[in-house]
Parts: C-alpha cells; structure tokens; sequence
C-alpha cells in the first residue's frame, strides 16, 4: 500500500507526541504596505529545504538527531485580518498547551501578533527579541492598526515597557524612533550590537525570539516586500540567532517576510531555510526519535 | 518656471471641468485568495500606456480628440477593506456629482464593489454587465464576504435579480452555477455569445460595465493572479467593450485584476491599456478640449 | 493533536484502498537534449492546483465526488537513468496490481517508458495515445538509446507495429517521419484530427495516454523545454483528453514535459493543473468516498 | 588540433564561395521609443536554433540540403546611427556582389534601411514587402528623421510610391494611416488578406521582404519591445512567409525586433528561429553542399 | 474637484520658487556598448521611492523639512545624441538660472555631459567629483565620441587638467589607466580611500558630484548594464555621498546607470533611491515649506 | 569574401599552435541534485565575456597579450555519464599531448572527473585544489556513484590521500566531514585560511585547480543550482586564484556550476567572466601573438 505525500521542512519528521518544537506556517500578507507575497513563504521553505543538508557544521549538529514536528499551514481567511489572527493564536496555544515550542513561518510580519498573543497568556513576564530592518512601531498606518508597521507596537501593548529588544532597525518614521527612546523599547539602530549584553540579561526568562528576515542586508536578501539595503550579514544573523537559541529560554520563535517571489535565484528562501534550520538545532536540547 | 510632474494615462490630459471621463486607480488586492499584486496595476498601466498610440485603427478616433480626466491613484488604509471601499465610494460619488462617468482601473475585483455602491445610489434600476472568468458569487470565502471571489454576489445584493449579466464565465463553484441558473443572474458559460441579445435588451438603461481581465484567454494575458484558461481573444474582448461602450448608456465602468508582476512581457499590461483606450473612446460622445 | 503536512492535488484526498486512480510523480529530467527543469513539474502542479476549482463546468463533475490518491513523488537516482525507469516501473506495478489506475506526472517524456514498461506486463495487446509536438521516434540521440528524444521508439519496442497513435507531431528529424510511414505507428501531423476515428477504432481496447504537454501550441504552454510553435489549443487537447478518458479503456496514463522555471507566470503550470482534472473527471467512473 | 568555435545558425555551415544565401546580424537597438533590447536577438536566434530540427515538416526540406553561410554579426557604433546604417550597408552590397542573397538578423527595424540602401542600387525597380503592425511611415519621431518609427518611410524616399506592400499594420499615427492612403504605399490592416493578390502581381519582380516579428499576436510572441495586441497566429505568418519566398523573386530580406529579455520562456526566440528555418528552406533552389 | 495626478519622488513636493534643489530625469541609453535599459531608472526610483520613508536615521533629517521640487523626465529625441545632450543642458541651465542646484537622474552616464555643459558655463573653475566602476576617459568607442564610455575623457575636455577626482574605479582600457596617471584626472583604483584627502582639498570650491551607480559591488547593486564585481559596499557609498554633498560646496549633480529591468528584486531600485534620499538630505541647508 | 562566426571568450582568439592554454566547454548537468542548468554556463560565459575588459587593474595584465586557443564546447551524450566523461576525457589527453593547459569550462562539477583522469595519467602525482561550497565526498548519492555530489571522491580513487586540499567547504553530510578528518583530505571549513601555507607547501608541484564558484557567497554569486550561503567574497576568491595560478605549477584547471538562469541580472555570468580571466592571466607565462 502506497503512502500519502507529506511534505515537512527538511528532517523535520518526528511524531507529534515526541516532539520538542512544532513547526506551523502561515500564508498571509493582506497588511502589507509595498509588496506582497509572504504568504507563498511556507510552501517556498519547505519545497527547497531540500536543497540544504540536515547536517549543520557551524553547530556539528543534525536535524536528524533532534524531535521537529511540522504540522503545516494554516487555512486562513484572507481579508479578515482579526480572523486571521485568532487562527494563529489558536494553533500557538495547542502547542503550549502540549508543552512544545511553537515556530511559526510567515507570511508578513504582523502574523506575529497571533503567536505573542497566545505566548502572553501562558507567559506572563514574556520578553521579546525583535530582529529587523523596520521599527514597526507605528500606532497605526493610514489609520489601520493591525498592519505589518505596526506589530511591534501592538505586541508592546501586552508587554509594556523594557520587555522588547530590537536590534539591526534602520528604517521607520521619525516619531518611531523617538517614541522607543522614550523607554519603551530598547532599540539598537543598525546592527546587531549589544546583543550579548541583552542576552546575558535576559538568561532564563521566557523569551519569545522574532525574526523578519529583512534585517538582513538586502545583497544577502533581496527575496522582500520592503527591501531596505543596510543591514546585517548572513554570518552574524545565522550567529546571532544561535545564540540566542543556544543560550536563553525561548519559548516561541517566528520567522517572516521572506516573499519569495522577488527572488527567482532562490537565495533567499535558501537562506531563510538554513536560518531556521540552525535555529532548530539550537533550540532542541533532547536526542531525537532516531536515537534511542 | 518648471512644471510638476504629471503622470496621466496616455493622452487623458484635460481639464477636470471639461472632462467627461475620469480616471481614477485603487492600488488594492488584499482579499486575493491566490496570488497578489494588482495593486501595481494602476501604476503600470500609466507607465507604459506610453508605448501605445493615441489613434485607434478600429475605430478611426484619437484620444487627443475627447475629454478624460485623469486623477490618479486613491490612497487606501491597506488591510481594513471595510475603509478602502469606502474611499473608493467617496471618490465615485464626487465624480458622479459631477456628472461624469467615473473609470475605475483596479486592482483586484473587489473595487467594484465601492464603484457599485455609489453607483445603485444615484442609478436605482442599475444594470451590470460582467465579463469574467470566474462566477465571483460565492455567499463568503472561508467566512470572508469581502472577498474577491465573492464580488458579484455582494454587488447583487444591492441590484437584485435580472440585473446582473456575466459573460466569459469558467470557473467556480458547482453551487454558484446554481444559484445563477435559479435566476439571480444572467451568466453565459465559456464566451461572450448573447451579448448581442443582452445589449438590444438593455439600450437606454443605466448600465455598470466591470471587466475582470482574466476573461481573457490566459495565452493573451498572462499577467493575472488567478489564470484560468479557456478564455476569450483579444479581439473578441476588444470588440465586446466596444460595442457595449458605444451603443449602451454606460454610467460607470471597471478594468480589474491586471497583475503586472505575473508577466514581465508587459504584454499584459499593454492589453490592459488598448482596452481601456478602444473603452475611452468608445464611451466619449462629445469632442475634446483641443477641438474647439 | 495536530495532524500532518499532507500535500496532494487539489481534491485527490481520497483513502488509497477506495481510489480508483493513483497520481505519482517522477521528478526527472536528465536525458533532454535542451532545456532541462521538468523536475520541479510535479511540486509545481500540487502546490498551484489550490487555484484552481473542483468542479468543472465543461464536464459538470467535481474532484471532491471522485476517488483519487495522490502517493506523491518518487525519490530518484538522478544520473542513473536505468534506475530511474525501474522506479517508476514498480510503483505503476503496485499499483497495477491494487487494480488502480496509474496516472504518473513527469518530468521529461522519458518517464513513460517506466510506466508502459509495467503496463505492457499486464496488457500485453497494449496502444499508445501519444499527443506531443514531437516524433520522439530516434533510434538514438547522440548514441543515447534511453533520451527523451526516443522513448516513443522505445515503448514501439515493446508494443510492435500498429499499437502506437501519434497526433499533434510538428517536429523531429526527416528519417523519424519517414519511419513512422513505413507503418511501425500512425502519426498524424500538426493537428488532432483523425482523432475521433481512433477513438472510434480502439473501443474496449486496453489504452495507455502519453500527453506530452508541449503538443499544446507555445502560446498557451510556454513552460516547457523544448517550446514548438505551431500546436493546438488548450481546448484542443482539453477536449480531446475529455473523449480519449471517458470513451476509451484507459489503463494508465501520463502527463509530461511541463518545466515551471520557463513561464513565471504560472500560466503553463495552470494548465497542467487543469488538463489533469479534466482527464481525472473524465477517467472516473465510480463515486467518491464522500458520496456514500 | 583542435578547430576554432565557429557558432552558426542551426545547419548554415556551407562555405562562402558555396551559399546561396547570407545570413549576418545587426545587434542594434538605439533608436527604439519604448523599450531597447533587439541588439541581443542575433546572438540568441543563434544559441537557441539548437533547440529546432533541421528539418521542416511544413515544406518537407531540411537545411542541410541546402546553402547558407552565417557571417555573423557586425560590430557596429553603438550611438551613431548614420555609421550603423553604413556598415550595414556595406557587408549588403558584398553579399550583393557575389551574387547571394542578404539575409539580415536585426536589432531594431530601422536596421532594414541599410541593406534596403544597398538593393536599391542593384535593384533600381525594387518592391518592398512589409510585415508589422506598425506603419513606420513617420516623418520623424521627436525630430529624429533615422528612428525605427520612420523606417518605412526612409525606404519609401527611395523606392517612391507604388512600390511597398505593408501587411498586418494595426498601430500608428492617424497622420501615417491618411499618408498611406494617399496612394503612397498599399497598406492592409490588422491581417494578411490580399497577400496572394499581391504575390499574383509582384511575380518575378525583384522583392525585398522585411518582417517585423511584432506582425505576430502578442500572444504567439512577447518578447519585443513594443507590444501590439491583435496581430497574425504563428502559422498565418509562417505560411505567408513560405509563400512570398518561394513564389516570389526575393533579392534581399531580414527579420527584425525581437527582444529576447522580454520572454524568458524562449518561446518568442523559437518562434524568430523557426520564420527564419522556413524563410531559408523557401529561398534556396538548388541543392546544398552535402548533395553532390 | 479632483486634483490631477503628480508623481514626485518621495517627499519632493516643494514649490519650484520655494525649492533648494530640483529633480529632474533623463530617460536616455542609446550609446550603451553591452545592455540596455536606464532610460527607465528615473520612472522606477520615482515609484518606488514609495516604499522608503522620508526620514533618514543616518543623519537624522527628514525629507519633508527640506525644499526640493521635482520636474519629471525630459522628453529626449531617442537616436539624436546631440540634441539629447543639448536637451540635457537646457534644463539644467534654467535651474542655474534660477538658483537651484540641479539634481540629474539617469539614463545612462552620457547624460552627466549635458549638466557639466551647464555648469561649466557658470562655473569656470569646476571640478568634478566622479565615483565609478569604469574610468570612462576613452577618446572614443568604436568611432563613436558621444558614448557613455567616453563621458569623463569629454568632461575633461570642458575642465582641464587636475579638476576630475575619480573614485573606486576598477575596469578599462589599459591605455585609459595610463592616460589618467599622466596628471589629467585623480583616478582612486578599487575603492574610495583618499576620499577625505580631496574633501578637505576641495572645500569651498564649485564641485560637481557625479554618481555612476556601478560604483557599487554587484552583491548590492545588480541592476546595471555592465556589471563589474569589486565594487564598494552600500555603507561605504552612502556615506561617501553624504560626507561629499554635506561638507562641499555642490552645485549639481547626478546619479546615472541604474537598469531596473537587471534586477527585478527592486532592490537596485531601492537602492538609488536611498542614495539620493541622503543626497538630497545631506545638500538642503534650508529648512522646508512646511516649517515656517 | 566574408568569414565565419568565430565565438570565443573574450580575446581569446590565439591559432592554437601558439596557445599557452586551451578553453573547452562541457555544457553537461545530468547528475545535479537538486535544480539543472549549467550546462547553459560555456555559453553564457563566452557571449558576456564582452562586457569585460581584457584588461585587468588587479594584475596589470591584457588578455590580449597572452595565448589562449579556444575550442569550443563539447558535443556531449546527455544522459549517458559515462560517455560524458570519456568524451571530456579525451578532449583534455589531446590538450596534454600537445603540452598545453587544459582549461574546461562546466557544467556540473562532475566533469572535473573527466578532466582528472586524463591529468592523472599524465602527472602521477598529482594534487588537486578544490575550492568550493560542499565536501563532494560522498561515496554514492541515492545509490549513483557519478554524481556531482561524488566527484572529488572520485577524484580521490585516482590520487589517494594527502593529495588533495579543500578549501571554503561548508555543506555536506555528517559523515563527508569525519571522513576527510580522517585524513583522505585536506579541508578547510567556511574560508580560504591557510591557503598560503598550502601554496608554499605545493610549489613546483603539477596541480588541477579545480573551482565550483558556489564557493563564493551567495549574495555575490546567486546563479548556482545549491546555493549555499555563508561563502567567500568575490575579491577573496580573485585574489585566491591569482595566487594559486601564479605561484604553482598548474596543470590543468576548471570553473563550473555557473547556472545562469538563476540570476537573470547576469552578475553571476560577470564574476565566472573575470575570475576565468585574472585565472588565465595568471596562469599564462608567455607573451601573446599580437607582441613579438
């Protein structure tokens, strides 16, 4: 008897149940500013995360020794943005609730929101680690509040003040800016600089580490809705995120807004897949199915 | 003294007051259930509408000889479509108010719906002809009922039965081929046979003309979210709109659905333009400001 | 508990002991003489027939009434090209003896011969449809006996003369033509006429279809290696695979030669996409799970 | 020893003193209103005339038996349009002089008034066959008298009137249209018709044929830099061409404006390849190289 | 009343008689030897300005506190190099005229001769700031003098000896290096080193700034028509641009050779735009319309 | 009389009884993993070459001052590896014997073999260094021992250990990496550190260079089939060929996996362009031709 085709990211094969993080995608970009086209993300870094090995030497590790479950993309209702969200707090929480660690793909950034939402209930002190070219700090754009310039805004809405870190921002409005100095959030402009310090302050917290693939310099990244040259390097991305992963309690992670549609070489999806294969090799810390 | 940079379509350059024709772009496409990007329709449209003549063969007139207005793109809350129809609305009703006919270019085909709604105010026994590939009469979409493909289900809500005439159509659901054939609308499978018939029928009354573009053979047009082949020709669309535009009382008219990213020919693009050039020309009845 | 990442075409959900027919897809391309990418035509069709509908208004059916079961894609030795063929050859076994339907989707036209390979096994009296814009009749290519240039000289190995039927055929070298007329297949030139006196002729005869998709002409099928302008239209073919399955005993099929890379804008791929469920519709004879 | 990399058009490999026709190319482009990118054509035409057959089912010939010699293409002054057109002009009259026929790759169709310049000396009575849907008949274009828009009416300045047939014309300037009516030139629009009375009439005078592939629909062949919607079916233009050439005295002819960066798909290079196998195969009377 | 269309690059809505600075576009790249294609930069950085925001946190500034009037595109009479030059040269002779630095946007590099014509005529002792990957100082090209490889060798003809400041030059002809050292330009090989030296040399002194986009290592910037790897980084030329257009005395300038069609990720485009975003915020010393 | 087409590289254009090095291409990509289209690199490579200058800054070099011949790509059996490699094999013996460097052109990187085999005969001790993304160690990929994924442990069969040195590896299978560990090879993960100590140790010795360019990162080189990011710089890997082939006694060399339909802008085509040319400009001792 013939089986049926599942697709999973890369080694990510392991059975629910044994399972330490759950991968979920989420196909949307109805907010978006500029471009849009995040939602074909998901499909785009599973289809050629086969082109990667499961073997990292950076970590001389190998996602075939680690617990990955990948459950899809969800079905959501393109244009109804509130709707959109519950579906993605809804899933976040059924892998809370099953003790596993939920690691989203967008999509545009504002999917975030979703995750964090279901991430404040079960965690009440949660901080955020916030990579990315843009503030996204707006109180509304064009009057919309639940837009992808605005995500980060509304996240600090449940965390307050001192709870977010952004590093590698580079582009946002002037108010933005002035607004993170005021103390809300702590804003590294341009590079990743002073993550170690944040990272040293943050250890054993429950952090919630998100990732919008344009804080990478557009050379590394042009696959984008809004490209923003500037940014950092693959190396010191991929590094960061390993420490980050290695290093803190992160109880949820995304990464976002990768619209693969703008770049048909396929280098950003391929680098969007070794970004979250690393992260999953550092954030597993029990053996896989395979071994035992 | 230098000028400021006017960007019209080719050759609609008259004064607002003189105009009869107005022009007007709404950037949008977030309700999409496939694939993005019509809202960088109205740009490119004007872009290259300037590989294009303003002499039309076919019809032996000039765009130089009538009055069209062009008045650019409306700036649209991204993400809260509630607001974005409502813009488009506004920004109909002013033209109608001042009577003249208001041309919109899209977009995704939900724009219609804002064009509608301003029209059905000032035009109560409002017809609306429909050429289409697809039926656009699903009740909701995955619970959405702003919803591109639920377009003309809405829009008939506002007119009722025996108003609405689709032609082209070649894709949908098994129950909205249904529930047009239980009479609520007039809808002609494959091609544009009957519109002859449908045109002696409704000379004199108000008509709405919506053209979603992808009734196009997809070989013609490429450049579309959702291609569906099977469709008409160039020349069948191009002589379509012309007798429609030239023979009925039309009060107001769309062009939807271009998604110029999707065929980098541009030949796309420019089908978009000749079509809504032989439209223009077709609909003005009065001499242009040059003439007299 | 979350369930997995299943990707089948769209509607083909069916569990494998109910189904009537089988889809699988052999990811290969290593023996064309052009242009390769053939390979990626299987993911292409799965992931873009969610833009499609499941109900078809040509033949008034719908996939979700029907019983299909997609096993997805063999995995292949690339560059061992006997290996390949035996592959693919035991899947179509498999599923021969489940007394199912094969229905393969390539990659180049090579991957036939796998699939008549088993067929023949069975239906020792077997015919070939084949609709391509090739010959495909070589001895060999550059001394290559097993090239997508010759699989149909191939697959006449094991079938004998009159049992190959050959339409559509606008390109091949002057000694293929010749071949052919010396009675070894009937090949009918340039179009699909004749077609319904085959159709006529081969009755209750076991039938395997080859459909080699660049018999379509290069302005509706763009996406495929070696373009041939001069073809059939899409309502040509789709027309004719409508009467070849639903007249005729086919015991399996294929579809091939699609390349995404070569049309951007998605438009061959949707083509494939619906060509498929045409033939899906058309080979089903029995109701779907859903029905009863 | 290793020989030198001698790249021809597919089968064109006669020696000079053998040929009966010459091909060379004119990568040139600097005139072009809209979009440049003609100057690529020769060298893909080429490259890509690997993927065709030497052989034509159509008229049952094969160009290795005929004569052709591929002299490549000319290094021309970028910039200075009056020394493009001398070079041109030049490699034309040595072809003339050694009594072959001149068959020009372009490049934009202003390329056409350099080997047109040349045959004229020869041929003081010659006869212009043009295929295009634009009338090119311009004065100037922006006071630029040597613009690709004004080609035919600098061929006209030495031909005088009565002497060019233009087919397939479906875009220009009102003012061209009413010039060309004025008995300047024979004009047909939008199609072929009337070709076979044109042929009746021109029979045994000396004929320089002219095709700007733009004749075709855009649907058939995108890749040119002014796309025009409505134009001839591949085979229309196919068969017009075989039966100009073959019927007809034709002393010089060339194929002009494709622009390959605006079809990735290759189809729009196929298709230049295969008008330009055919016209071959059409002109040549004798027997090629290998035959005797 | 609606209000007509205008397309400015972001934020540059000052009235002319209020503006520091004025914009304006050259659509021109006829004398290009390799590809083709700047003559639509000026169109694609205006549209895609949009998705920068205008302020800047590098220096801290706002686009919309500074006065800069853009003028649009000049018409130029494609194939008439002279006129377009003289075309050039008009315009920004009416921005002197009236006191404004004028800021060119090509095109291709030929375009800076119209400007430097301009200014030289107002400024005698002008010297020019050039960063380039080419050297562009060949006397001609193929016969050609008017030619974008020979832009700064005809500058130079205007300047004089010891005016021309070249940077991060890294392609030309061996003799065009050689005829540099021979004291007619300062010509910095590779990268932009000693840029501080010439700042603090030519302080106070009339300079004209003229940006070659190729300048850029192609990782960043691959939208140009002859690409040249071992260029400078994004940073690196950016604060070149701002270091040069803040402590020098600019009296115009441009930045030229961005081919949109080369990288149809947008972020070449993007790119440009951020460019002379700091440009623009670097060279405004006066507050803007909106502040007083 | 008029001469042929002769396509070479760039000034390239020695008679081949003067030439120091002989180019041959091998446009072969049957055995890739993941995404096809080298064999399109030879071709790419040749028509852009004219884009460069001969001329190099770096080295003070003119490739018009050296002797390299040439010949053209191979006519290859696709589909029949074994016979691939035999046909390259036997061009570079033709090469040896006449005492010049072989210098192929891929294609995959599996042609290197065919190169090997002939080199090892002739230099029994040879070394091989081997830049590139992925160790290529594996034993079998999928069961096929003449893979791309294989070939330096082919190449490995025919040296033995200690003979060759990796460089810039950074992807590969677990046990690829403890393989080489154990001694087989040399091999340098991510960088090209001690590359010097590894040229001072080789002097004098005969050495193949073997370069995949997906050894560069990918945001300068995103034209390869597996893309790999993480890699070195361009002027890295420039300055590391000049090294090797100026300083050792190279015997034999190639560059492969250029893909040029990955990166549409062309760079990547530019960058294998100019890292060929300083390699030949390096490798050559003699003055050319044109100089005595």
């Amino acid at each position: 008897m013939l089986s049926k085709n599942i697709v999973n990211f890369l080694g990510c094969d392991s059975e629910y149940k044994n399972a330490e993080i759950v991968l979920y995608g989420a196909p949307f970009d109805s907010t978006v500013s500029f471009r849009p086209g995040t939602r074909f993300a998901p499909q785009a870094i599973r289809n050629d995360s086969y082109g990667l090995e499961t073997y990292s030497p950076y970590q001389d590790k190998d996602l075939s020794d680690i617990n990955v479950f990948d459950s899809g993309d969800l079905e959501l209702p393109t244009g109804d943005t509130q709707n959109v969200l519950k579906t993605i707090e809804k899933r976040t929480e059924i892998i809370f609730e099953d003790n596993k660690i939920p690691f989203l793909i967008g999509g545009e950034h504002l999917v975030t929101l979703g995750s964090v939402r279901a991430a404040i209930k079960k965690y009440k002190s949660l901080n955020i680690i916030h990579l990315d070219a843009h503030t996204d700090l707006r109180e509304d754009y064009l009057g919309v509040k639940l837009s992808h310039a605005c995500v980060i805004r509304r996240c600090w809405e449940l965390t307050g003040d001192n709870r977010i870190y952004q590093f590698g921002i580079r582009s946002g409005d002037k108010s933005e800016f002035e607004w993170a100095k005021q103390g809300h959030t702590y804003l590294k402009r341009f590079c990743l600089e002073g993550l170690d310090t944040t990272i040293e302050k943050l250890k054993g917290e429950p952090i919630y580490l998100t990732v919008d693939l344009d804080v990478l310099d557009t050379s590394y990244f042009p696959g984008t809705g809004t490209p923003e040259p500037g940014g950092v390097s693959f190396l010191e991305l991929m590094n960061a995120v390993i420490e980050i992963c290695s290093k803190l309690r992160i109880i949820g992670c995304d990464v976002t807004e990768l619209c693969p549609i703008y770049d048909q070489s396929g280098v950003s999806t391929a680098i969007a897949c070794k970004i979250i294969r690393e992260m999953l090799l550092a954030l597993c810390k029990t053996e896989g199915d395979n071994n035992g």
